[in-house]
């Protein structure tokens, strides 16, 4: 019960799963939570107790009413004060011009991509206040930024999540709670999620060209990033923060 | 059947009605669509008649499942081609901290804000795109541009608003439909959305101070900005404008 | 003396030319200005006099010591009161990387980019300030928004110029005089600015593909755009918009 | 010869002087170069020397010509490879409107905050290149991102200053170099220039009143900032970030 805990919610073997190696790492207890791939989950888990970290899986689809919720406060009653939330979600679900893109689909992508930070935060905030100080780090991306032809449900959700890190900075900020948005700008060498989109050659080749050259976002330099913000004195808080590759263009060239 | 239909979703007391009753007064065929207060929508309906002008009325809940996909079919079966949607359903629902912000009304504000965009787009496009012209006039809010703290649900449902006005540019501009989003940056004199939101007294106190100094942005003004956008020569369309009283700050001051 | 004026600022056979003639036959007294190319100006000044217009021409090297100011307040003097000052000095020249660009061409781009406007403002707005209206309209560029790799000198001296058309904007709007940024984000269909930079046959090439399906911005039709902004009531002030051919892709895409 | 240098434009007692004794504290050598106060900056080398680390001092008018090319060079010739460089000049001049502000002030403005940036950039650029690898970490403000109506000359610096950092990037980026654009958004506990635009009494009560409360921004904590920025890996770089303190207002709210 003495521990921090780091949770990440979508923790994968990309951007998630290596920020809480992170942190675990960094002498937080990690807890871990994803959709599904119990088997991925308990590697992850092991891995890092290997390593000497404390760390928790949790299967849960987070779309679910009072999943996130519970799993808050559960957390916060076995395992140890949540110090730092990574919202994790993506919500990309493929390019797709407006046709190709159901009713269904737009709404999976708010409910992840805009709603579960707001149960997430709901939960989470009033409980970080009390204790007068908390992390909310969130991962964004491009379509947060401006809307691409076949981005009309992901960035949508994006865009909406980029306001809500700011409603919840604008309130929670003054409490001493640190939201900070980020901005990954690029793809990011992550087999859970740009591999799974791409199928497994055409990832590899990816990785044996672009990736070799440092074209691809690594995601233990992400969690480098994420676990500096955490640290950051509150005097000198980000709260926005873009991150690519320097062999991209960024979004705005 | 000859006529153009400028269609406005959303069109009470204040923007929506002035920019039907402009359109109108331009020759086309003003459908006006708003969920509740028959009388108040038959008063605009009428007076629209009364000047020379055609224009239907339609009371509709904009978030229940097929109804603005409905109308949409239903008005191009019977009344004419839709030459311009105005979507200006608001997604306001006062200003609240997170604590005071229920999961319901961050959902409404997406239903609202987003998917009912969305879900005309679906059904109007494809409509458009077959006769190679169209407009879309988004309203949209200072809450599109950046989330203050009592802006929860507001600011995340424009802020996606605005991200979903760029994909649908992105995809349909070159196939001749114009989207453009326009920030309404400040109070608007107008009864059904300030008049409610402020009481009676404390509304019409401020037509009388802050509105007789021009310092309330006029649905009338917002009615020539609207026309203007929907003639815009398709070599040189506006995707993004901002409005805002002479005597109020700039969202960004 | 009783005509209002229109004084356009770098007023050749593209915008800046298109935007004085459509002030003109709206009653305006337009002053042309332009650096050079004595008959061209003649030819623009003797076409709106023969269409019934009233018209002068100033050739003026607007980076020159007090040439600005002599010339407002000359204009003032001998001719009428300045309602609207159109800002169209352009600072692009050309695409050139850092080793390409040299520091008189940067130092350029500030003196016509920022400078001269900032000039133009010190004695021209307490004139209009004591008049209580008045109206700055200032052409920008894609440049003012984002910085591509071989506008190094351009896109300093725009991303300046829409922060001084900010700056000049909220100390000035509530004085009553209306400051827009124009941000044309595309090519025009401009022979003194495009036509010199492409050379006269892919100009015409350009004109003969590109531009006879609209997909270059007309300058007739930013003319519209110039002269509806001019218009607006106080109430509902327009103070960035951008414009682009449907055919083209925006910055942010 | 084998140290690695880091070159800080603009040290005196605040960022500037702060960011150098931590890059000599992790093994860089420091060079500090300020317009004046020779004292001062031998104060500041002589703490980072008797801290065990190594430095230099420089008085230097940035704004004379060749001033900063000459120093690049020479430093590159004598002291060793600069693989950081901090623009740290500021162009505030403090709050005044537009008749309060002299054309030399806004000229200054310019020389500081842009083209100090792009003489330092066209020596210093085509060195690191050969090297295929180094950094620029920019100094920025909140009128970067938009004017108030007392910064006419600081804002049009800055947002041309933005500009810049992203034309920069956008060149050098791929060939290895790394520019960040870092925005200081709120008031920095610093003697040298928030310390002497307020006058020792008034800095003084600020630090005991909202100092005490981390109401301003530590320069020791922008200077981890910078150095986390100069150390990320290139497949994961930044080039926008803000820094504020948890109690100030960010710039949009």
């Amino acid at each position: 019960m003495a521990k921090k805990v780091c949770l990440v919610l979508g923790a994968g073997a990309g951007i998630g799963g290596t920020v809480a190696t992170k942190f675990a790492r960094e002498g937080y207890h990690a807890c871990l939570c994803r959709r599904s791939d119990q088997e991925g989950l308990d590697n992850l888990v092991e891995q890092i107790k290997e390593s000497g970290g404390h760390a928790s899986g949790f299967i849960l689809d987070a779309t679910e009413e009072g999943s996130l919720e519970n799993l808050i406060l559960q957390i916060e009653k076995d395992i140890g004060e949540i110090a730092v939330l990574v919202y994790n979600l993506g919500a990309q679900s493929g390019m797709k011009l407006l046709n190709e893109t159901s009713l269904n689909e737009f709404e999976w992508g708010w409910r992840v991509g805009n709603f579960g930070l707001f149960r997430a935060a709901k939960v989470l905030m009033p409980i970080m206040v009390k204790r007068g100080y908390g992390t909310f780090l969130v991962t964004s991306a491009t379509a947060a930024m401006r809307g691409n032809k076949n981005q009309h449900s992901h960035a949508t959700a994006m865009g909406g999540r980029r306001m809500l890190c700011q409603t919840l900075n604008a309130e929670f900020a003054s409490q001493g709670i640190h939201v900070a948005h980020v901005i990954v700008d690029g793809m990011v060498d992550a087999p859970d999620t740009l591999g799974k989109m791409l199928g497994k050659e055409r990832f590899q080749e990816l990785r044996d060209t672009k990736g070799k050259e440092d074209g691809l976002i690594l995601p233990t330099e992400i969690a480098e990033t994420y676990y500096y913000l955490s640290q950051q004195h509150r005097s000198s808080w980000t709260h926005e923060i873009d991150i690519r590759s320097f062999s991209d263009k960024a979004w705005w060239n």
